[in-house]
Order: structure tokens, then C-alpha cells, then sequence
């Protein structure tokens, strides 16, 4: 299959580009190289080094015989999307070219208009290019678990039938975002269903959980080929932070209580479920959503597993909470629906905890490069508007 | 009451400065002249003729003593926003200033980009400026009940409880746009939804029934404080068409079987409502909405209504539907509660066929402008894609 993967130069698009070229598709790659930008702003980087775009290229060359198709370009360009539908004619599209942070929308006004102009105009692009030239192509947007918030009831994979004052109808699921960055995914979500019953295109939208981890297969791959990793406040995600404060041995941060509830998987595990999503597209004009994490743990809970991982292979962490910087509920109610994939024959393929010991011992060699960033570990933005690194909620011993 | 008006120069915002001057509120306009110049894309004209801001700011002065605070200028500009707090000081903003045509952002992917970051950016440069300046103050934003759809169960006003697999939770009700457009204003609705969580604003969102009317209040305004008409098929909405078509002894034109079910409610009254909310604000922190009409009818049952009242002023003509080009349902449940206001002491001042009877009348005169500019009258924007004008499903005798 012909797979045209936006945002290919980042942390899940760099190696899906080549887990699909394994299972033999033909991929072709669109990035600006936002993602290497917005980190640096943040004043960090990936802890495990990365190569430029095309050492990248000319390594996927050499593992799987030819470079792929690719355009140091913006998708919020339309004539740019245009012009690589004409040439190149995907007949899949995996849009992962937003920008994925909550913290980073949160910095300031001019900051969330950045982040859902960009999220919105991207998508935008790529749907109006869909349907002037390729009508037939899958769409698999990457959404967020974040787009449906923790409401008081189950969370159903995008839509759910609701009696009200004693008539019924299947609706799309009501979204409580947290963030200006997971809005401007419901905004996305919100156009991609427009488009495929206004268009006829058709699309799959994943809500997916807090993915984690360095490999998106058994092996670690070659330098030129890895994936990043970020530990920024910004752009780190949950586990991944809490093994590169593992690997200094800097407290682990869990924000708050920790009682905050989501889902979570592995990065080999996305790779798997985006697979399985290309490989069994949806109809013509439908719209589906997945939901996509494979387990559901409590943040202090995920705290107190990377310090015991951590131990076993003989780094001594402790488990300090700071301060919540974002708004979000202490405790919740939270059991969303992840049954679509299963149905398609996704199957996890490693545990939470193994997976946790890979990523420390991949961090392992790369310390120094954590540590000579070690500020970025402790959150400063926070959703009240103020800028003010938070404070020890159980100051280290 | 210190009001900023956002778009003080378009069909309700120039009315509402008036109509909020003479109730001795202090009012200030920002308007960067976009809907003019969509209009004139559009090929057509206001059909009451209007005069240029400066002119009507004089009359303004003329008529209340003192011309209005203004700025020539772009609301998705955030520092000019955040100069005009600074500098003014709203105690409340009404945010009219919106692309407000479904049409419009279904002309092709620019038009549709276009419209969801003007009314996504210059809504949110708003909200930033309140966070940052004016967290008090009170913003009134139009939405439309077009961001509903026409769900199969009854639509309350922003919120419902719903019972799901035996848990119960009261979330925002589910949004089905059917536009660009309509989208625009669901992602901004969700935007101030949350930035009143976030940031603890205030706001009223007022999901408006389609607006008709030439008059804000019981006598014709003097010519420079008269509001714009339009006919086009962008930023004309039905009963005004209508009126315009009997005007010049076009057919009316319901699309399709005319069954489509929507609120409406007169210029007038659009002012009352508006006004009732300004004066009494939501508390801090609150995001409250109202659904704002004031009758519901089917749309070959307005043009049948228009061709009547016209017949009673002389005025023949028939009623000769078209292709419909948009992808709405043909016929469905329609039942919006609409309560909030009428709580608030709502009372609607005159019925619609009455108003129908004054907007012909103010009409008359202008038949000459509208017959120069009559092949607007029937729309050539469809929602598949298409640019080609509808045919007649009953050709005129």
C-alpha cells in the first residue's frame, strides 16, 4: 500500500515509516521539522541522539534498499499537499504532523493559537487535498485519549446511543478537552467526521493513550534509525519522563496525588494498532474511531513501577509528587472502551513493566546528555497562566 | 455598561451599538471591513444601501452625542486586541465578529481554512485577552443553533443529563455542524467552554435562530445608521432572500422539499436577547448558553408565508423550489428547548409575518440594486464540491 506519513521525522512517525517498509509497504514522508524546533524552544532534546533528516534517509536506504519519498515541508501549505497527491497518489495518509503538547498550548495566548491553527489548518489540508484528488484514500488521523476528558460515565469508542426525554439516537460522544492542545485535537476529530459525510472520504481516528518507549520493535535499531525521546515538560510524556529521571537519579515527579487516572502503551504496541488500522481500512464515507491504549494505571501508580524497575537494574529513585500544574481532576471515574483494535487482532506484545526496564536500559548509555538538561524535568507552565516551576508536594530525602 | 462591540461594523453589530447607546450603555467598535469585502467577493451588494464606517460613526455622534470608540482593525490580531482593553477597558465584549456563512467556507478548501481560523483565532485572541487583562469581564459570544444539527432527540440549551450503562453525568450536548462554517463556531463554542473552566471568564454563548429584519426597533433607522441586507447566497439568509426575490418578482426559492426545520427570529429581537444577556451576566467561572428563537419553521412554509404577505402589497410571485446544495436532512425531529431567555424576561415584540411585512416595505425602495445584482439570488456553491447553480425543481410558470 502506498502510505504518505505526515510528521515522519517524528517520535512516532520516524519508525512507523519503517515498520511499515518492513511489513513491505511503499511509504513516503512530509515533515517541517516543527518537532525538532518546538524542543529546542524548550530548551532540551532527545535524550537518545537523532539524526539529521537525511542521515535518516539515506539509513532507511541502506536497511530497506531505497530512500523514501519525502518533502521538508509544511502540511498547512494546500498547494504543497496538492502537489505531493498529484505526484506521489497515497492511497493512505497517517496524519501525525500536529503539535502534541498540552504544556506547550498552555504557555500563552500566542502559543495555543500557534498550536490550533497549526492542528486545525494541517488537518484541514490534508482532507481538502483527499477529496480533490485521492477520495478513495484512508485518513488515519492520530487523535487523543485526551479529547474525551474523564467524565462521570464510561467512555465509548466515539459514539453512543443516549435516550433523552424518551426518544434515542446514536450520537458522537461529547469531548471535555483539558488542554488547548487536546481541543484543537476535537477540532480535528470534529472535521474529520464532516468530511467523510459531507465528502464521502473515509477515516479512522485513533484516541490514543500516553504512548511510551525506544523501540518499535525486539531490537533496538541502528543509531540513524532510532526514534527521539523527550523528557521536556512539553513534550515528554508521562513514563518517559519518569525513566529519564530514573536514569540521572532525579525523583520521580508525579503531578499532584497521582491519582489521575489514563491509558497508556507501548510505542512497538502503536506501531502495531496503526498497522492493523491501515491494513483494514474503513468503508467509503465511514468514520470510525479507536480507542487505542492497552492498560489504564494511576500516575503515582506508574511512579511507583519505573522506581521498582529502576531498582532492578540498581538505580535508587525515590517518588517525590510536585504540584499539579495542569487543571484536571484529582480522582476520577475512568473505564473508556478499547475493543475495536482487539477486534482487528491487535495483541499487546510485552508488559507495561518489561517494557519500562528496555526503555531505562536504552536511556542507560545516554545520561549525560538527561543530566546536562535536568531542569527541564520539573514542569513551569502551568494552566492558571502563571510561569513558576512547581513545588516539592514531598520534598526528596 | 462598558461593551465592546467585535464586528460593530455587520448586520447586528451596527444595530446593537445603537441599540445599546440609547439604553445608556458606553460602547466601542472594532471591524476590519471582511464582511464588505466577502460581499463584494460574492459579486453582490447590501441591498439597503449602507454608508462607510466614518459616516455612520458621524451619524452616530449626531443621533447619541458622541461618536463611538473605534478601531479599523483584525481581532486575530491578539496585541491590537490586548491594546483595546488596555486602553478601553470592556466590561463585556460582544464577539460578533465572525465569518458568519456556511456558503462561504463550502466554496473550496481556502474559503473553508479562511473561515475556521478567523473565527477560531479572533474568538480565541479574545478569550486570551480577557485571561490576561479583563478576567471580569463578560464575553457574549453569537454562535448558531446550526452547530446542533437536527438530532433525532430533543435539543436542550448546551447541556444534558444522560444516563449511560447505569451511570449518570451532565455533559455538553453532542454537536453535528453541517458546515465549514457551523464547524467554526463548535470549535470556538468549545473553546470559551473551556477557557471559563480554565481561566475562570465569563461568558454567554448564544446559539441564534436564522436573523431576518431591516429594523432593530419599531422605526426605520435614518439612512446612515441603517444596517446592511443581504441577498447573495453566502451572507443572505432565507427570509431575507425571500424578501429580496418578492421584491423584484423573482421566484422563492426553498431548497428541496423545504421541510427543513429551523428557528427564527427577527433583527429586533436578536437585539433584545442580546441585550438581556449583557445586562444580566453569568457569574464567574460560569459558561452558560442559551438557544435563542423565536419560532420554528419550515422552510417552503417561510416562502410560502413571504409570498403571501407580499401578495398583500401587491407584490406577485410564486414559490418555485431549487435543488437543494447543501447535504442537510430533508425532513426531521426539531425540537430546541429555547427557555433561558424567556427566564431572563424575553418577549418577543412583533410576529414574523408582521416583520415580513416591514422588510418589504423598507425593501421597495432599493429594487433597483437588487435587480442589478439578481443572478446572485440563486446559489451556485454546493456541499459536494461542486460549483454549479441549482436547477428548478418546479420551474416558474
Amino acid at each position: 500500500m502506498r502510505v504518505l506519513i505526515a510528521g515522519a521525522d517524528g517520535y512516532l512517525g520516524w519508525p512507523l515509516m519503517q515498520h511499515l517498509a518492513a511489513r513491505g509497504h511503499d511509504v513516503a514522508g512530509v515533515d517541517n521539522g516543527a518537532r525538532r524546533r518546538w524542543v529546542a524552544e524548550m530548551e532540551s532534546v532527545s535524550a537518545i541522539p537523532i539524526a539529521a533528516p537525511a542521515e535518516r534517509r539515506a539509513a532507511f536506504a541502506e536497511r530497506f534498499g531505497t530512500e523514501p519519498a519525502w518533502w521538508d515541508g509544511d502540511v498547512r501549505d494546500l498547494d504543497l499537499v496538492r502537489s505531493i497527491f498529484r505526484e506521489w497518489r497515497p492511497e493512505a495518509v497517517v496524519h501525525l504532523g500536529e503539535c502534541p503538547s498540552a504544556p506547550y498550548s498552555m504557555i500563552d495566548a500566542e502559543h495555543a493559537i500557534e498550536v490550533q491553527v497549526n492542528n486545525v489548518v494541517g488537518t484541514f489540508a490534508l482532507l481538502g487535498a483527499m477529496h480533490e484528488l485521492a477520495p478513495e484514500a484512508h485518513l488515519l488521523k492520530l487523535g487523543t485519549m485526551g479529547e474525551y476528558g474523564t467524565p462521570d460515565i464510561d467512555i465509548p469508542e466515539g459514539f453512543f446511543e443516549v435516550e433523552f426525554r424518551g426518544r434515542r439516537d446514536t450520537l458522537p460522544f461529547p469531548r471535555q478537552a483539558g488542554s488547548w492542545y487536546h481541543w484543537s485535537k476535537v477540532h480535528g476529530s470534529n472535521n474529520i467526521m464532516f468530511a467523510c459525510k459531507v465528502w464521502g472520504l473515509r477515516a479512522t481516528d485513533v484516541m490514543q493513550g500516553v504512548v511510551f518507549g525506544t523501540r518499535p520493535g525486539d531490537e533496538p535499531a541502528a543509531p540513524a534509525l532510532r526514534t527521539r525521546l523527550d523528557f521536556d515538560e512539553a513534550f515528554g510524556t508521562a513514563i518517559n519522563r519518569f525513566c529519564c529521571q530514573a536514569v540521572i537519579g532525579h525523583p520521580l515527579t508525579p503531578f499532584g496525588e497521582g491519582r489521575q487516572r489514563r491509558g497508556f502503551l507501548a510505542l512497538r504496541d502503536s506501531m502495531q494498532c496503526l498497522t492493523l488500522a491501515l491494513e483494514h481500512p474503513p468503508e467509503p464515507g465511514e468514520y470510525r474511531v479507536f480507542n487505542q491504549f492497552q492498560e489504564v494505571y494511576g500516575l503515582a501508580e506508574l511512579a511507583d513501577m519505573v522506581a521498582r524497575v529502576a531498582g532492578e537494574v540498581g538505580l535508587d529513585v525515590e517518588v517525590c509528587p510536585v504540584e499539579n500544574p495542569r487543571q484536571e481532576a484529582a480522582s476520577h471515574h475512568y473505564a473508556p472502551d478499547h475493543q475495536h483494535l482487539l477486534d482487528l487482532g491487535y495483541e499487546p506484545t510485552i508488559d507495561i513493566e518489561g517494557e519500562m526496564g528496555l526503555v531505562l536500559e536504552d536511556l542507560l548509555e545516554h545520561r549525560a546528555r538527561i543530566e546536562a538538561h535536568a531542569e527541564v524535568l520539573v514542569p513551569g507552565v502551568r494552566w492558571d497562566g502563571r510561569r513558576e516551576r512547581v513545588g516539592w508536594l514531598r520534598a526528596p530525602a
